[in-house]
């Protein structure tokens, strides 16, 4: 038998932010015992996946090895971390494992889909391992943007890995653990950590991360000060910023609402399990009509310019008989996400005509991030001081990036992107194999491949338009009337003013007059010469080359 | 008659960022004589107007009044300023008048579409003064990042009017003229004046605007150090950038190669004008193959991420011959505008995959804006000392924003979008009349309006997919054959794998089978009956509304 192996396979979150997936194994080359960490999604836009609800990683590798898969964990409640759950749990069925408000929401993710809730078992915080064939793991509370983050001990016969999760040094993040040095430092003399799968968002940010603590002073003041209504958006599962947000709403004398499906969940579970236990009262959107608008603020979400949310709502007029006016309030309490910025400005502006005063993040007054930045990141490094370290949690650029950090610092570390195995047994990471991996959509309820080609001939459509061709035979191959056409997503007119359809209704008949029998006996062919009639009447008449769907319909004497 | 009036009209350009184009006018209510300035495209994305190739403003109102227009003058030769030239010209054909560097790119966008270049006048910067009816018209040479930006000044009988342009204050622009205190005090002594249009784009940049010429430092250290290729892209009309790239680049012993049609274009029309005399040799692709890499630049187009552009397709392999390899150098020496976000860093990461170290604007050290930024707005005004302030050139929380520190500092503001027609003739700028106005599409070779449904059902199959169904039937109304259905841009298989157009297929069959003569007879009623079939069952199968395209041929014996 060959030697066994300490495996690390990303499927999904690196070279890239989202949709994070990574495996870990342990045995001999190809009968690896493998956990998974983490089930998330990433979302689609126009561009690259219109139509689609959400994007999730392929984790066909891992199906058909499912065998000897022993366990799943989360290691927090942030949609691109667990948002895959229901969709992709069916494919796997092992057993999954979080912490208490982890598990929450996962279980209202299964059970939403008719999921057995029960199939996560909550574990608490270290201490407590989680025994998973060759894998003992532990859940090591830190600090981020959503209660109960967690990063993962992993230890094997290999080795210690710490896998971090997504995290920030935060020594007083109002809500949950907060970063403790001497946990860390216990945590690597406790045995060495072998390698380190460390998060890179902010690699870039070069100045040290802020507390979530540091913004109870600036927001009590901003809205102290404000005239007329509040109303502050930020992301629903920030239990920690609305907390703050609802206080300094309270000590300026407002009352709460809160407005938003998943802002009142995340509210909801954090109160249920327990990690938040002080809130300022609330009250419903119907009641707070009933409260002066210069004492009520309104907690949103749609921060990120959501169409649905209510966010964007309350931007269009009136939502829930809520209606912004001229002299109240908006803070984004939140950093736009890159190729968001269309959205929120869209808001941000329809305010700006209402008289409605905008305030956005600042630059760090009213928002603080929940990932470590490079010095944060730097400090960790030292801390653990792990023989490997493999940057995950990031594009690209953040992944390359992190090594060259981590490799100044002496360390030896490798970009590993998605479907990239890393044997971490030796002395340092080595890539063993490469994977194939992809992205599954979420089309209304199916599940459908990136490369299926489905998602390309919408965007066809988009970019093209689409032309539909018929024409109809007798069981003798002769042309019974004329072709006819219809135009989807194309001017009716071409040059000159002429009816583009009835041109190219011409140019197909003249076709079909010329047409041999050897040409109308055979399908393929009447295709091939429609779509590039149709095409060539397109590129004269109105400049663009449509798709082109011909239906042929042979009639059969009955 | 009545009194005449001065008036103000945006149709393009207030409100957003993109496509300007402002009309004034003077005269008896109804009768004023007009003039139009800019006329300038923005672009599309998929979200708003896919496979579309620019948006112009829509000139409806200043066409159906065209005997009443003096006069176009082009402030400078931006796309967001000129890019409608060529397409909106002939449907106003009126003598235009520009500075000697945009009259030739003006020329080259006319003949380029078979219009007669010498539409366009030259005009040389102030004192000359061109008459259009009552309006009397200078150019005065101003920076911004690109070769002869101008202000206009624009003497009425109402009195002066200050349209601003796009500018900064750049006192060592590199390229062309610095701008200058005392001219523009001598301007405001000479005639006081009424009204200031000016540019808001950079209203919400608190520090005062970084000269060109800061940039040349910076840049020199960095390309000295660089080993292997460099590669640098900015926007194709900052001339006076690549300028300072190229002459960084002959400093360290590099040869400069351009990449990229607009680029190159900008470069010959500089020195063809004359308005650039010095710029270092460059060299063809071809030559730049002979060249050992480390002592080569290349200058590409594709700052923002443009697919089709030189920088992307360096980023995908081989270009022009030419090819990235680990250790060269790529810099941004531009700005990501917002909404590029993901095009920008798809180029980042395939640069960083390969093992090129990308170089950003890092904060400003290799890029500077073009616009003026509040502090320096603040400056003019206070120069300028207008009776008002009309902000242009902004999304709406610019122009507000714009307005709030003009009425600070006791200046009559006034917020105008596209549409809003502003009487400037008294104390205060005053809202006399809303004009519809609207955006053209360039699709294709074709302009089609906005709301002509063309755009929205291409959006619609892009985002719900599209059904084809077709039935035939006899003289007597009898369905001849079965239903078919064509899927485009929908997953084939719906739940438990069945095949998604059969069971549509099925349904309709049966369907057809219970129709009623009455039915059958009405091509409208069978038509809603298919697509409420159609839409059923892709809802239950797939969880989506697909959009449905019936056809129904009636076969007629011949």
């Amino acid at each position: 038998m060959k030697r066994e192996r300490l495996i690390y396979l990303p499927l999904g979150g690196a070279g890239e932010i989202g949709m994070n997936a990574y495996v870990y194994g342990w045995g001999a080359p190809g009968k690896e015992r493998l956990i998974l960490v983490d089930m998330g999604v990433t979302f689609p836009d126009m561009d690259n996946a219109p139509g689609v609800e959400v994007i999730m990683p392929d984790i066909t590798w891992l199906e058909e090895r499912v065998s000897r898969l022993e366990a799943i964990f989360i290691t927090h409640a942030h949609e691109d971390h667990i948002g895959a759950l229901g969709h992709l749990w069916p494919k796997l069925k092992a057993r999954v494992y979080a912490r208490k408000f982890t598990s929450a929401i996962g279980r209202l993710k299964l059970e939403e889909l008719g999921l057995p809730g029960d199939a996560i078992t909550t574990v608490a915080a270290r201490p407590e391992v989680v025994e998973a064939g060759p894998f003992r793991v532990q859940f090591v509370p830190l600090s981020h943007s959503i209660p109960e983050s967690a990063a993962l001990i992993i230890d094997t016969p290999g080795g210690r890995i710490v896998h971090s999760g997504d995290f920030k040094l935060d020594r007083d993040p109002v809500v949950g653990e907060a970063w403790d040095d001497a946990l860390w430092q216990q945590i690597a003399e406790e045995a060495p950590v072998k390698a380190l799968m460390c998060d890179s968002t902010n690699v870039f940010s070069t100045h040290p991360g802020r507390s979530e603590s540091t913004l109870a002073g600036p927001l009590a003041e901003l809205i102290g000060r404000a005239q007329g209504m509040f109303v502050a958006t930020t992301f629903g599962s920030n239990v920690a910023r609305l907390r703050t947000l609802a206080e300094a709403a309270a000590a300026a004398g407002r009352t709460v609402c809160v407005m938003g499906r998943s802002m009142k969940r995340m509210l909801a579970v954090a109160q249920e399990t327990g990690v938040m236990t002080a809130f300022p009262r609330t009250v419903s959107p119907e009641e707070a009509l009933e409260i002066p608008r210069a004492s009520l603020m309104l907690l949103v979400t749609g921060s990120q310019g959501e169409r649905r949310a209510a966010a964007a709502a309350l931007s269009r007029g009136k939502y829930l008989g809520h209606e912004m006016k001229a002299g109240d309030t908006f803070l984004f309490s939140s950093r736009t996400i890159p190729g968001n910025e269309k959205e929120v400005f869209r808001i941000w502006n329809a305010l700006s005509a209402i008289g409605v005063r905008v305030v956005d993040d600042e630059g760090g007054l009213y928002h603080v991030s929940g990932h470590a930045n490079r010095p944060d990141l730097e400090h960790v490094h030292r801390l653990l001081l792990p023989d490997m370290l493999i940057p995950m949690h990031g594009e690209h650029r953040h992944l390359s990036e992190h090594v060259r950090i981590a490799t100044e610092a002496g360390i030896a570390a490798q970009v590993a992107v998605n479907g990239m195995m890393v044997d971490l047994t030796g002395e340092v990471p080595a890539v063993v194999e490469y994977v194939d991996t992809g992205r599954l959509y979420l089309d209304g309820s199916v599940l459908i491949g990136a490369l299926d080609g489905v998602i390309r001939n919408r965007i066809r459509m988009a970019l093209n338009g689409h032309v539909l061709a018929t024409v109809i035979l007798d069981e003798s191959d002769e042309p019974m009337g004329e072709p006819w056409i219809e135009l989807m997503g194309l001017t009716p007119l071409g040059r000159g003013g002429r009816d583009l359809a009835e041109t190219m209704e011409n140019e197909l008949a003249e076709w079909m007059n010329r047409a041999t029998r050897k040409v109308l006996k055979d399908d393929g062919r009447i295709e091939d010469d429609i779509r590039r009639i149709v095409r060539q009447v397109a590129v004269e008449e109105i400049g663009k080359k449509p798709e082109v769907t011909v239906v042929v319909s042979r009639l059969v004497a009955e």
